[in-house]
């Protein structure tokens, strides 16, 4: 019988993707068994997080500079921008190595179903920096979905009039898959074999 | 590509039991998405559980109160005591509403193969609880596991000086299965048709 507190921890715990309630209420008693070296150090870990780490607000990835140290980095290649849905898809191109250009995170895909118009995307800050000179190719990375490819398709067209070729990831990312599941390996293949998006 | 900061909250994550690096990393892209309304009240919910909950001096569960609400409560019967492994065995009793009686958490089950023995397990303050005169029986709420079923004829024999009934869980607890997966209405059953363990 858990306490107010112990009871609040669990619902707070429930609510992380992947964890149910049983498995909320294990990680309660794990973490009550390891409070000094586990769950103290997980509770400064969040606040910690919470204040110091922002979307960068050149391509929206996660860090605690701003711009991000990606968008800072003189190694990387400024002349490709490769366009992810989600931060998770961005660590998991970095986690690759495949890529050595620069990102533009676009906040989910169009979603008829969910309500989701262009305007909930950052698409305007990907086409100001199509525009820039320095840009020859946008790489559209997105999920193999219906939703993934409609974004795909929309963002190709509102590329159109810009002097940047637009590529796709090759066939290789499985159909209905998303980016964030993918080996390295595969993720690397398809990087390696993108095509022309017209 | 993680800072520091979420490479070291996505590592803390990953120790919970149930979430691998990968659940661990979609949790902390989660928590990011969501930091007033879930990462820092869970960090707060944490910091304020490691300091204010304790195990209860009598009978091992976790609370604010110590002894604990269900030690203090004078609605409890306290002719019986139910010997359970984990807090997390008695939380599940507890949500059976099948007990109403008091209970002692040993910490675990003997194991020769984890090198546990008695001394590892809140053994004593059972006996010293067993040879109190209100007590009249002590229910051995084990696994049906060979280390429960063990720890289960081990407390059997130091109880039988005792002027105590022992009793365990009727079968009904599935060979090799932990308490706290059970269904209600198999630990209200189990618990109604126990039957005296010598
Ligand atoms: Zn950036
Ligand atoms: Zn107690």
């Amino acid at each position: 019988m858990a306490t107010n507190e112990l009871d609040r921890l669990t619902q707070l715990l429930s609510r992380l993707p992947g964890l149910g309630p049983r498995s909320a209420r294990r990680a309660v008693l794990y973490l009550m068994k390891k409070r000094e070296s586990l769950m103290l150090p997980l509770a400064k870990a969040m606040t910690a997080a919470a204040s110091s780490i922002t979307n960068c607000r050149v391509c929206g990835n996660l860090d605690t500079e701003n711009p991000c140290h990606i968008c800072q980095s003189p190694k990387r290649d400024i002349s490709k921008i490769c366009v992810v849905e989600e931060v998770g898809d961005l660590w998991a191109l970095e986690r690759s190595g495949a890529f050595k250009g620069h990102y533009h995170v676009l906040g989910g895909t169009l979603s008829a179903l969910d309500g989701r118009g262009p305007a909930q995307l950052h698409v305007n800050g990907l086409l100001d920096r199509a525009g820039e000179p320095h840009v020859q190719e946008v790489i559209l990375a997105l999920s193999a979905t219906v939703d993934g490819q409609t974004t795909g398709h929309y963002l190709n067209e509102c590329l159109a009039g810009y002097e940047v070729d637009v590529s796709k990831l090759a066939h290789g990312v499985p159909v209905g898959g998303s980016l964030d599941y993918l080996d390295d390996g595969t993720l690397s293949a398809a990087l390696k074999a993108r095509r022309s998006a017209n």
